[in-house]
Order: structure tokens, then C-alpha cells, then sequence
């Protein structure tokens, strides 16, 4: 991995001193396994275990030995041998054979990889947490298909990201369990001189179970489940970062990466904050994406094993433990420090001019008008309408929406013109509070739009309703507290209770 | 491919039909080959194209066949072989093998299939190229990292759109240059019966060139590059249609998809517009790269060939011709009736208080500063600070940003307060036009920011050096100068020339 | 998917008439449960029930409709709402959004095709329990990277194949628990109009648990576990037939696929019996990675949901399903079917020379060569050598391997010529029973190897030990005896034990 | 990369050093050519390539300001800022940003990468012309299905190798052509504060030509065909691996990897020769598609661009430089060393029987039947039953073939028992070259067989006409011809003389 993504916690576990260790123990466990059931004279595990703990394992006598017989398990084997006394020697790798030694230090690396991830995961879930519960009344429009819908907390959005994770989490925590598991079998798993008490033995001793029905390997398919784990993790977070980055689009932003008082967002424009953490995070979900696919790849092998996966796995594994680790952090660091903007919120509530509540609005509308004859088609109309109408533009405005520049000169003074209508027209902001789904419709204020193809008739009938409907300050009052974020997220109250428990 | 997306001219390609009907074009064309040189009877291919010619294909009798037989060619080569009277019977297929007979057919799919991509590629690049002529002097501000950056012309984004379609469509006639080859020389490619000249005369009449050097079948590596282009050209369209996505969000949306009349958006929300056609596309996007895996793999088989080819082939093509096709119409759509908002694309830039022009800024700084010892780090540092400051809220404002409400309740009051604010307080819209970038620095009124560390010393003696250079008012009109659209975008001229032609 | 590889029972789960039922199924769902809890009429349930069971859904009407209001849902509803009173009308779809009626629809299909694929896996483990058991004695070599490596039954092979699938159906098992879950919580998930009571009631009536903290979709990340789970379980059936393809390669086959009595293998060549049932599967792997693939990509997406999964979901998973099942049923007719040809296995294992025992008897001879002095390196050396010896080719065949043909001609008179060696030279076949690993040991007859380094005095020496080792009667019995199945296989009895049960 | 696949040659590319000295080329060739057009005092340029060149970057200086200000290029420019007299620095990076300084360093980067892939392929193609033209005489069995199909000579296998890699060699030169552009038209490419004069003049100086239309960044698309051709570069030479491990299964091989005096095969079993490096191009080619995969998803990206590409690039383009030089590398080393049994080679084809040439056969038995009232289909029936008779087995064989050990001391039995019928049944070797498709034939010496449905009457009257038909000498001699290599492989010389021009 680039050392600009590399996790040092990550690094410590895949690098050849902790794999040889690793081995080192596996055989010590064989050993010690045999002679627990009396297969090997008791003091050979104690003799053994002092020549090789004291002798420290030589990385470089070992990587030039395998340089040489292109075998880096039986290079190890010849470096430990070195310390053994001529009468152990017989003792040393007996029966097994080398994925017998290599596979329970391959399961262990990625347990002790898991933990990490795990660990990351804590740290960012209980941020999501803190996040939920500091929002929980912050409204916000939520959005689908990146329109202004409804309305919700912050912390609710929070909440949806935190319950994501969490699935991912747990994914996680179930593939792990296959790492419960491994085998001493022998070349082709069928234990030849071997015993199955003495594998039990002494995966036991390494803290497994023993997996019945290997071959020379366990088979692949039995890790696939934790790299898809890792790889939606890192996917769930790139779409946490896709939220952060849709909310940070300059004009007016809800959300801020954090910007360091030194930060230069830009070589050339001084004025950026980019979003560059959340952007990496799309970067590192393609890369797991391109990880979990090697990885697929490795359940096929050719008969009782074929090496094909081993190339792979010295890659794949520990570079996709890094994006996956560097990911959490990294969404850590942003959420932690994670500027957020309430009054841009309720900007973007006021300036939707109350159709976050359209969808009640139709319903109520739905049922206060069956009495007058509206059908529920017509209330969708009606509501869909108002709508239009409240994002109609002044006569002002319109020329400025029409005009096409035909020079760059007509561009300069298109934009000059512009500032006048802004800084001189008062529609141009009065109109906001105003003019709103909530108002046209109590109003009876409907009017006819190009967009839509309800005639001037049918819309005078349809205000002449309304002004009916409405003359009724029950059916007003009502249809006033619709617009009440207490009134529309009421609801939320459930979702707190069931994810966080309070 | 589901019939939602399916399109009829594809899939007339790559029905059974067309299959039967291109593999015995090269049956007959093998036969030809055979009697213009001489090796069978000059009648044999007049008689033989009689009796193939007027017995229509049977495709139920040969799907009943290829049941009982489980093999394709052979079940084709017994329907056709009934109409062929018994003496000429020997000259049916003879000396070939089945994949002699399905390649040039294959290739044949292929290049139809890449005549209709090619199709919607050129509508699709017509539209481009008129959009970029009509919104060539219609301004807005480009973003990278999500961020307002510079000011650029719409005409101009078309165009980066258009030159990254060029490539694709580029790649693929490239890609496509490897359909002209097919083969013809036997069970494992090395003519066995055959003869190298009836090779290339029978290819010569079906429009190929002999590929030396095939096996039982052609290289599939020769294909890999058309599945590459096409998808290529799929994650272009998702790059265009992402694009629009952004810049179609509500709040102050740009662009629009073209919505219908009688059109719902949503069942439960009538405001809404939903952007679903490229949201689509980015869901074909997803779609594209599965086929393309699928067919990446392929270039591996064993020996001189198996068969693992054949069902993806039969169904990652046509899918990802579909899917192709669809993309490209489906944007070719969107794009001709897109609405354009120029007068958002205006309020944008006025809102974005002069920023647009910080990279201009900050090197004309350092140009005019440097007499007056400014070093470049400064000129880079009052132009951020200036931005900075550009943006800074009114204190009533700054209430709304920092309170967080504690109960639903209070996020009511908090709204309807904020509605308030944005009615009476002038310095919600006023601010805009006259708090900018430009005037900051050009009046010397740079003040501390939180968010950045410049001491209240330095922002003051920043201020006179600011003062003292605008005191010039050469310097003044060349500072005012690089806010112009017209100055910033002079330079576009050369890629319309270079692009457009014009 | 191609008409080739469809399954009818995925089909009919998949296609609009099923997938409209089931939206029914919702929308009376949510009304039943509206009445139960008293939010509606209770005899609303009853008369809607009555009035759209009555009506058969127009599914042409419906795709006209969807044609041009551009909204399948939408589409939907307002077919049926021609059937409903307009009394009734307000009760209809009454507060939920259309994702609240097509995801408990998508689980329900995605369930369904779960339990097809159950089915199908199921018959498949039935048949691979019944080979297991078949097996069980019946010997053969055991290969690791293509080589022969020691013996094991075929049962215990077919023991690996089962557990491999046993792990992916079981991960299907754990990813479909995800299914039981599904949402009515409106078009943002946090209930808006609609009540967490009737949310629960709905859904219960569905056959589902509420999910908290859906947006208005349910995460995606929820149903990645399932399309990696069945992309394992293609992987592992292309891994159990690559090594069918590897057993069947002609020379001395130890399978064959089943061979119909009209079969033709090839339009060319008669003699042919292919793998093509095998070969396809691999294939299918291709396609199910590129499903996979597109679904993980879903995992993604905009704030409370955009619809980039729709078109990707309509497509790759009822292709997912079609190409899972053909897969099992196809891997379930190619070993239902399977001929072995266990004088082939035995062939095998003569023609091996007793190298299938190399490392029990590396391992014994360590300990018999102990007491002489010989080192484990020395052991392992011998034994080495002695492989190689047994492999050693006479003179005259010596001639054919250094030879290199010059013409054709020359390749004619070679082959002329080998055949006559084979016809004439004993050693061609009579040396096999008796120059093997266990005799060149037990007799002392090593020697010196130009593949490896081992001089002559070495390997007199070496020699001279042996003699003395087997001198002893008891060393040499408890030699013989490891080159008996009955030694090598003894430990087997335990996998059959634990995984078969018997 | 995992230093046992990392090459030295793609390291020194992309390391700091390379990169940061790229950044200075490019900021230079800026300067250089604003000197050149006169934007900039002349001495400019010289006065600052001399601060520039005679000041190493001070990579750890680098570091650590990077990890202050987050943006590598720009505490570049800091640190180099430090060597320019205060009078030249507001001409460093000028009116540039700083994707503009990365992309040619970016493409050369690439360029220098692709050489070395170049110089690899190269060698590798050399490799296997010296092959094709070794083995060009020496025959095999062809194999399709991974069955005996027809004869070859090796060297035409190597051409068929050849001429794969070769058209992925050609894709790779195609796709490095868009390495010949870059950009230097500023933060949104439409140059801002830049000349388009300024972009060309400093891109000749660089080597490169403008590529007009881009955004901040060069498209993506431009490097997808390059991460593309690499990719199947790697997946034919696993191709090529895959053929060579099936040709080297223990049994008859008819290759072997090289392998060491001193190479120790496996831990366990000392006779092992395994296809260790074979084996692991499989890996490498499943690690090269998923970086592919991870390139192909950075063609998109927002708006005028944003930075998730970066980080994939950075990890995915060297590893898959270093995996496909690795991977070319590996595959000569295998070639150049590959042990050829040719005595093998033989031995397979004479105990095919004659099968290689069925198709042949078939076709002749047409002509040569037609005149006695066989029928094509008849003739097809007739060579596949010779075919499958060639192959029957001794009634004591047959007992082998259809008993099922019930106990392991059975197995014993069978083993002993079949080593004696080997042994002793002069049928087990003498029917072999006897008893062949040709003799079969030519004698009319069918007999029916269970496997295909002819009855006894229909093979008696077969035989008959067989016996007619080759009571003519003159047909006899036509049938022996077509079992002769020289017969079969004729054709070949034109693959030999087009490919290998000679």
C-alpha cells in the first residue's frame, strides 16, 4: 500500500517478522500437541520451545535461502533447523505439511486485522452516535434524487448512516467467525501420517476449532464473506461521504469538511475548502471494490490446491485492511470535526416554500375536500400546482431566464444586470416568505402554469373549493399544522428509541 | 435484457433468427469459396443457395434438435442438410468445424451491433455540438470538488463533455477495426482438410480479412477492447449525467430534466421534479462494468479452446449493447429538451461574491504588491482571508448558525424566527452585492477571521499596503477588470476554434 | 436473461404480472392494518379487497400508462383506483410512498427466488452426500498443483466439493435473514403522515419485521450479502467442475460427463466427448461475478435515496437467480451422471511409482535413519532422489525426448519409430510395477539423478545406509506397509464420520 | 506492491523523488516558455532552472509540510518557493494550478512505465518466436475441451501464443498514444489568467501536444485503454500459464517449469515438481483485473473534476505496472527454461488411436462412401463408433472399471490386483497400437458399442460397405495418408510464413 494510505497497526501484523512468528507457532503448537498425547517424548516441546525463543528468527538468512529453493516455507523450516539439536531435527515439521503451518498464522493475521477494523469501527459508530443525538431536533430538508422532499433532523440522517454501518459491522463480525477455524490435515487433507486428535490438539492450543473437509487448504470461499464485508463497509462509508459532499456544494452549504487555519484548499484559488477527505473516500471504495474481486477470484483452485491464491492474498488482504482502516478514520476525522450549518438549513427550508410538506398537504387536502367532490387525482393536482406556482418568477427575472448572450460583452452586461434586479427588485427576496404551497392553497390562490396542463377553468373551480374548504378554521387550523416541523417529525421519536435506545 | 431497457434494433441483431441466417450466409460462402477455386463442381454452390434459399429456417425444429443433440451447429447443420438432395450432401460443411461457421457469423452480430452504437453516438455528439454553440457566452460558475471555482461558459462544460464522448467513440471505431478479421481454418486453426487460399476467398465474400493464427476459435483478447469502449462510453454518459444531477438539486437548480405535462414525479410528493432519467444512466453505468468483467474473462480458455466463452457471450453482449444503446439515447434525451436556468446561473455567481475570480486575484496581487513587499504567501493569504470575510454573516444570522435546538418544539420557533430574520433584516440579501471579494480587497477592509490565523496586526498592515496600491487608479481598472466574464473567458475562444471548428 | 439459460420458476417470480400482484399485496396489507388499528373504517378493508380481487390487474394498460406519466408505481395505482368507489379513493396508497409498496414486494421476490435456489442446492448436496458414500473406498491420487500427490478416495473429494458448498448455502442462509425485514415508513423513513404502529402491523400482515432506519429505501448493504453468497456458491460449483474438466481430460480419464446416445460432440470431429456442461460453468462464474459486482455498486447512494439501483436491480437479480439455479442444475445433472473410471484411477496410482507415499516415507525413513546418522535434510534428499530414479526413461526413448523433428517428414518417421519402441521395448511398460519409490529404497538402489546434485559418492553412501536400514525385517515391513491405501487412508474415516455422519 | 513482486525499474518511476523532479520539469518548462513569448524577462527562466537545479528537493522538508497544509503540490512549491530570490518568486507557478504542474508529471510517468512494459513484451515475444521456430516440426496432440483433438506441432501452439500477446502488445501502443497529450489551461481548463500559446509552448518543451477540452484535469478516459491493454496482456499470459500447467499434470507430462538442482518441490512430499510460477500468473492476472477495475471507475467524476481519482492512482496504476511486468517477467523465465518432452508428446498421440484424425477421416469416408449409399450422417456414425470401439478395454480391465471397493482392506486388494493385470495382460499395451480408428476402418472391423445406438444389424452392413470401399488400394493409400503428420500439419507453413515471416 502507498505509504500515504498505509496503517502502521495494519503494517505490524502483514510483514514477514509476524508472519515467521506466526509459523513458528503453529509448529511449536504441533509439538507441543504430540507430545501432550504422548506421540513425541514430553521434553521435546520444552527443548524445542527454548532453541527457537531463544534464537531470534533471521529474516535475511531466510529471504536469500528462499531466493534460492523458491519455497518460503521450507527456507523458514531450514533457518529454524539451524538451532535445533541433530536429535530433535526429527521432530521438527513432522508429518505436516507447509500450508498445515502456514494456514492457522494466515487465519490469525486476519483476526488480528479484524480487531483493528473493529476498533475503527467503534470509534466512528460511537461518533455517528454523539452526531445523532446532538441533531436529534436540527431540521433539515432530507432529499431524494437530490430534491428538497421533506423535512427531518439531522440526527435522523445520522441515524440512517449509523444503522448502515452497523449492518456492515455486523457482516463483518458474522464473516469473522470462519476465522474460528483452521486445519492441520496434511498435504491433502486427508491426514496421512497425521491425527485428527493431534490437529485438534493443537489448534486448540492456537485458540482454533479444527475445519473438517479442507484440502492441502481451507477452502477460500470460507473468507470471501470478511473481504465483501470489509468492501461494503468501505462502500457504506463512501455513501455517508456522497451526503457530506452533496451537503458541502458552495452557495450555501449545510456541511463543512474541517479546514485547518493553515490549510490551502488551492494551489491557484485561494478563496476553496475542498472536499477532498470525502472525495478519497469514493477513491478508497473503488479500490476495495477492486480487492473483493481478486479476491472472489481465489475460491476456484485447481483440484486438492493449486498456489494461484497466494500472490493475492500477500497483496489484496493487508491493502484492503488498509483502505478499509484508513477509510474509518478518515470518515472519523470528518465527522468528528464536521462544521455544520443550521441557519443555511432552515434557508433551504423557508426558500422550499412549503413543499416539504406537500405530501400531507395532498392527503389532508385528499380528505378535507371528498365532502366538495375533489378526487384524490385532483387533490394530487391541486397540490402539484400550488407548487409550481410558489417557484414562479417575477416579469424581471424571466427575461433574465430567457435571454441567451450572443458576446461575451452581452455576458458581462447580462451579469451587471443581474446585480441591479438582485439589489433593487423586491420580489426578488420578498416574495419567499410569502407566496408558499401553504398560502396559495389556504388563499385559494391558484393560478395556471406552462408546465402543467390544468385550464384557467379548471382552476378557478378548483380556488373556488378551496376558498370553501378553508372558510372552515377547523380544516385551517389543520392544514396550518401540517407545515409544524413538530407536527411532521413526530415520528422520529420511534426511530431514537429503537437505534439508540433513547 | 429486461424489456424496459431492451432495444428493438439490438436485439433483431442477436435473436436466433439473425444468428441462423449469418451462419448460413458463411456455410455458403465456404461452398462458393470452394467452387471459384476450382475445388468443388462450379454448380454445387448455384444448386446449394437454391435449396438453402427457398427452405426457410425452421427455428422450432432446429431448438427441438439442439435439445436432443446439445449442440447448436450441429442441430443447424441437420435442419439445413434436409433440403439438400443427397448428392451434393458431401459438400455440406465439409472440412470445417462449427466454430469456422459461428465466428464470421459472431463478428458479423458485433459490427451490426457497433453500427447502431454508432448511431446514437453521432445524435448524441450533434446535440452536444449544438449546445456548446448556444450556450457559448451563457456564464456560470465551473466547480471542482463540488465548489464554485471560476466563471466558464455552459458552452464550454458541453464541450469537455463532448471531447470525453469523442474518445469514447473514438476507442470503439479503434476497437471495432478488430471485427474485420475472422477465420476459417479448421477444428484447432492449422487447416487440417483445409486450404488457407478457401480461407480467404470465402472470408473475402463475407467482407473479412483471413486473422492468422487462431485456434478453434479467433483470440478473444481481439474483442476485449469493444466491450472496453462501450463501457467507457456508458461511464461517460454518467459522468455527463452526474453533472446535471448536481446541477438540477433544488434550492437554485441550473439545469432541469425535461419533465412532462401530465407527468407525476412522485407518488407521494407532487412538487417534486426527479432527476430519474440520469440517475438512470449512472444505474447503466453500474451495469456496463458487470458485463465488461464478464467478457474480460474470456480471454483465458484452455488450449486451443474451450467452451466457458460461449453463454457469457450470448448474454453479456447484447446486454451491454442494450445498455449502451439506451444510454446514449436516453441522454440524447435528456440533453435536447434540458432546461436551462441562465438567470440561477447568474444568481450563483453574484452570490459567490466575487470568488470566481480569486485565482486572477491573487496573481495580479502579487504582481501589484510585490513594489510594496507583499511576497507571494501574503498576496495568496489576503486573497483567502478577503473570501473569507466576503462570507461572513450578520450576528442576528449568527444565532441561527450556532444554536441547537432541544426539543421539536423549539426547532418550530426556531423556523419561524428564521423566517422572520429573512424578512426584516436588510443584510440577508443586501450584503451580496456589495460585500465581495473585489470590494474587500479593493477598499482595503480585510478584518480578522476565526477561521484563519492572521493576527489583527497583520490584517491591518495588509490594509494600508491594499489601500496604497489602489490608490492607483491604473492599478484600480486593472483589478476591475479581472471580475469581467469577459475577461476571464476571452481565452475560450480557442477551444470552440479547435473543437467546434469555429 | 437468454431463453438458453432461463428458469421458468425464476421467471415467473420476476415477470410484471407477479411483481403487481404483490405491490397489491402491499397496498391492501397496509390498508388491513389501517383498519385493524382503527385509523380507518374497519369495512374499507373488506370492500377494497373485494373490489380489486375482483379485477384482474391490466398489465397492457398499466405499461401504456407508464409510458406517459413515466412512473411504474404511479402507473400501477391509478389502474387500480378505476376499480375502487370514489368513496374509497382517499383510502388508497393513503399516506406512504411508492417505495413503501414496492420494497416489501422486492423482499418477497428476492425470498422466493432464495427458496429456488435452496431447493436446488439442496438436491445438489443430496446428490454429492450419495457420491461421498459411493466413493468412499474407491482410491485415487490426489493432486496439488496438478500433480499427483498422495492417495485419497474419491469419496473424500467429493467430501471437499460438499463442504465448499455446504459454507456457500450456508452463507445464503445467513444473508436471506436480511429478507425478513422491510418498511413503511414514507417517502423519507421517518413516518411523516403515516404511524410506527401501523408500520409494524402492516408489515407483520406481509410476513415481515419493520427495519428501523431505512431512508426511503431500505439499505442496500442489506442485500449484498445475498449476491455474494450466491456468486460463492457459482464459484465453488465452477471449482467442482474444473476439476471434473481436469479428471476428464482424454489419455486416461478418470470422468466423463454424461454422454448422451445421440450425442454429437463436435461438427467436426467424431470421436469427441467434451466437457461442455463442465466449461459452461465456468462461464456462468464469469457472469455471476459481473452481477455481483453491479449490485455492490448499489450500495451507493444519493442522501435519502435516489434511483440508480432500479434499473441495475430489475436486471442482474432475477440474472443473478436464473444463472444460480441453472448453475446447480446443471452441476447436479453433470454428477448424478458422472462416469468414473475407477481402472483408471488404479493406472494412475501404478504409474505413479509409489510416489504417492514420498512423504510418509520421508517422514519414516527420518526416523529409521536416525540411529545411522542420517540427517532429516539427507532423508528428505533420498527420498527425492529415489522419486526421480523411478521416473527415469530407458535409452531408446531417451533418443525420442532430445530429438527435435526438422521437417515434416522427420515428424513422420518419429512417430513411425515410437510406435515401434512402444510395440517392441519392454521397458516401456514392464518397468513400472517394479522401479518405484518403495523398491529403490527398500534395495538400496538409488542413483545419481542429472536433476539433482547428489554425487555418486553421496549416493553410495547413501545407498549403503538404506541397506542397512531394511536390512531389518520389522523396518522393512513397517516400509511396505505405508504404501498400502488401508495405512494412507485409515484417518479418513473421520471426515466421513463428522461430515456425512457415518 | 509486495516486495516479492516489485520491480525495480517500475519503483524508480513512481516514487517521490521521480514524481517531485517531474513537478519541477513541468514548472520549469512554464517558465520557460512564458520566457520564450515574452510574458517573462528572459533571464527568468535561467535565473530560476539554476536556483532550481542547483537545490535537491528536500523530500522529508516535503513530508512533513504536506502533512500541515494537506495539498503535496502545494507544499512543493513551498518547499522549492524557498530557493527563488523574493524578486523572481511571483513568476513561480504563475497563473497555473496545480493539476496543471501534476498532469504531465502524471503522463510522463505513465510513458516511462509503458517502456518498461514494452521492453518486457519485447523480450517475451523474442521468447516465443525462438519457440515456434524450435518446435516448429515437433508434433502434438491439439487439444479442444481440453480433449485430443487433432494433430499440431508445438510451434504452431507458440505462434497461437505469439500472435495473442502480440495484439495485446498492439493494443498497449495504441493506448499509449494518448500519453502524447497533456494540458496546461489552468483550474477549469478554459485558462483563466492563461494563454492557450503559453500551454503549447510549454508542452513541446515537455514532449507533449495540447489536448483541448479538458477540465482542471485531463479526462480519465484517455488512460482507461492503457490500464485496459495492460490488464489483457496479463490475462493472456495467464492463458499461455494455463496451457502450460495442463501440459505439465503429473502422469505423461509434456512439460515441466524449470526446476532447480537444489528447488525443494513441497515440504511434505520430496517429488513433487509443481507449476509453481504457472500457477501464479493465475494470481496475477486476477490481481490485474481488479485494478482495472478500480482505473475504469475513475473515468467519472464531478463537474470539473473533483480528487477521488487520485489516491486510486497513485496505488493502482504502479501495481499494476509492477503485477504486469512481474507477470511478463515471470513468463519468460518460464519459456526461456521450459522442459519439452517430446517422447511424451508421441506417446499420447499414438495411444490416441489414430483419433487425431477423425475429422479427416470423416470427411473422406463421405467421398469415399458417397458412391455406396452412405449418407453423410452415416459417415459421422461410423468414425464415432471406430472412435469409441478404438478405445474398448480387456473383459479383465472391465472388471476394474465396474467394481466398488466396499472397505479399505478391498482397496489393498484391487491395487495388488491391478498392478498384476498389468503386469501380465499383454492386452493392456498390445491393443494399443493395433487397434485404432485406421485399422478399425480400413478393415470393417466395427463392433456395436453400449454407448452409441447403432444396432448389429446397421454395423454389419457398415461394415460391409467399409470393406468394399477399401478393397480399392488406391482408396487405402488416401485413408493411411490422412494418419500422417505431414498430411495433417501442411497448412501450417502458412502460419509460419505470415506470422514469423518465414
Amino acid at each position: 500500500m502507498h505509504e500515504r494510505y498505509e496503517k502502521e497497526k495494519i503494517k505490524a501484523i502483514w510483514i514477514n517478522e509476524n508472519k515467521l512468528a506466526l509459523w513458528q507457532e503453529t509448529e511449536l503448537a504441533v509439538i507441543k500437541a504430540n507430545c501432550n498425547l504422548g506421540k513425541f517424548p514430553a521434553e521435546v516441546f520444552i527443548k524445542m520451545n527454548q532453541f527457537l525463543t531463544q534464537a531470534p528468527i533471521d529474516i535475511s538468512w531466510w529471504k536469500k535461502r528462499d531466493v534460492e529453493i523458491r519455497h518460503d516455507l521450507n527456507a523458514f523450516l531450514e533457518e529454524r533447523i539451524r538451532f535445533i539439536s541433530p536429535d530433535l531435527q526429527q521432530y521438527w515439521h513432522k508429518n505436516i505439511t507447509s500450508y498445515d503451518t502456514e494456514e492457522p498464522a494466515f487465519a490469525k493475521m486476519l483476526k488480528m486485522s479484524v480487531d483493528i477494523v473493529g476498533d475503527s469501527c467503534d470509534k466512528l459508530l460511537a461518533t455517528l452516535f454523539e452526531l445523532a443525538k446532538k441533531y436529534r431536533y436540527t431540521i433539515m430538508n432530507a432529499r431524494t434524487h437530490g430534491m428538497e422532499a421533506k423535512l427531518q433532523s439531522l440526527g435522523k440522517r445520522c441515524l440512517t448512516w449509523l444503522k448502515e454501518l452497523w449492518i456492515g459491522y455486523g457482516n463483518l463480525q458474522t464473516a469473522s467467525k470462519n476465522l474460528n477455524y483452521s486445519k492441520l490435515s496434511g498435504a491433502i487433507g486427508n491426514y496421512g501420517g497425521l491425527d485428527p486428535e493431534m490437529e485438534k490438539e493443537a489448534l486448540v492450543i492456537l485458540g482454533f476449532m479444527p475445519f473438517l473437509g479442507a484440502t492441502q487448504i481451507m477452502p477460500r470461499i470460507l473468507y470471501a464473506p470478511l473481504a465483501e464485508a470489509l468492501c461494503q463497509i468501505v462502500q457504506t462509508l463512501d455513501k455517508i461521504a456522497t451526503d457530506i459532499r452533496l451537503g458541502a456544494r458552495s452557495g450555501r452549504p449545510i456541511f463543512q469538511e474541517p479546514f485547518g487555519k493553515t490549510q490551502k484548499g488551492s494551489s491557484a484559488m485561494p478563496h476553496k475548502k475542498n472536499t477532498i477527505s470525502t472525495e478519497q473516500l469514493e477513491g478508497m471504495a473503488r479500490m476495495a471494490k477492486g480487492y473483493l474481486i481478486m479476491i472472489m477470484d481465489n475460491i476456484k483452485t485447481w483440484e486438492e490446491r493449486a498456489i494461484e491464491q497466494s500472490c493475492v492474498e500477500r497483496v489484496a488482504w493487508p491493502d484492503l485492511f488498509h483502505v478499509t482502516v484508513h477509510s474509518l478514520e478518515n470518515m472519523n476525522k470528518v465527522l468528528s470535526g464536521l462544521v455544520v450549518f443550521p441557519d443555511n438549513m432552515l434557508q433551504e427550508i423557508v426558500e422550499s416554500r412549503g413543499c416539504y410538506a406537500s405530501d400531507e398537504a395532498k392527503e389532508l387536502l385528499k380528505e378535507l375536500g371528498a365532502p366538495f367532490g375533489l378526487t384524490s387525482e385532483e387533490a394530487y393536482r391541486i397540490i402539484q400546482l400550488a407548487a409550481f406556482n410558489a417557484f414562479e418568477i417575477s416579469e424581471n427575472r424571466q427575461i433574465f431566464r430567457a435571454a441567451i448572450a450572443e458576446s461575451l460583452e452581452e455576458a458581462d452586461r447580462f451579469l451587471t444586470g443581474f446585480k441591479l434586479l438582485r439589489a433593487s427588485d423586491p420580489r426578488e427576496f420578498a416574495c419567499q416568505p410569502t407566496v408558499t404551497l401553504e398560502t396559495i392553497i389556504a388563499s385559494g390562490l391558484l393560478s395556471t402554469s406552462p408546465q402543467l396542463e390544468a385550464s384557467a377553468e379548471t382552476v378557478e373551480q378548483w380556488n373556488k373549493i378551496l376558498s370553501q374548504i378553508f372558510n372552515d378554521p377547523g380544516n385551517l387550523r389543520r392544514w396550518q399544522e401540517i407545515f409544524q416541523p413538530s407536527f411532521l417529525l413526530k415520528n422520529e421519536a420511534k426511530l431514537y428509541k429503537e437505534i439508540l435506545g433513547k
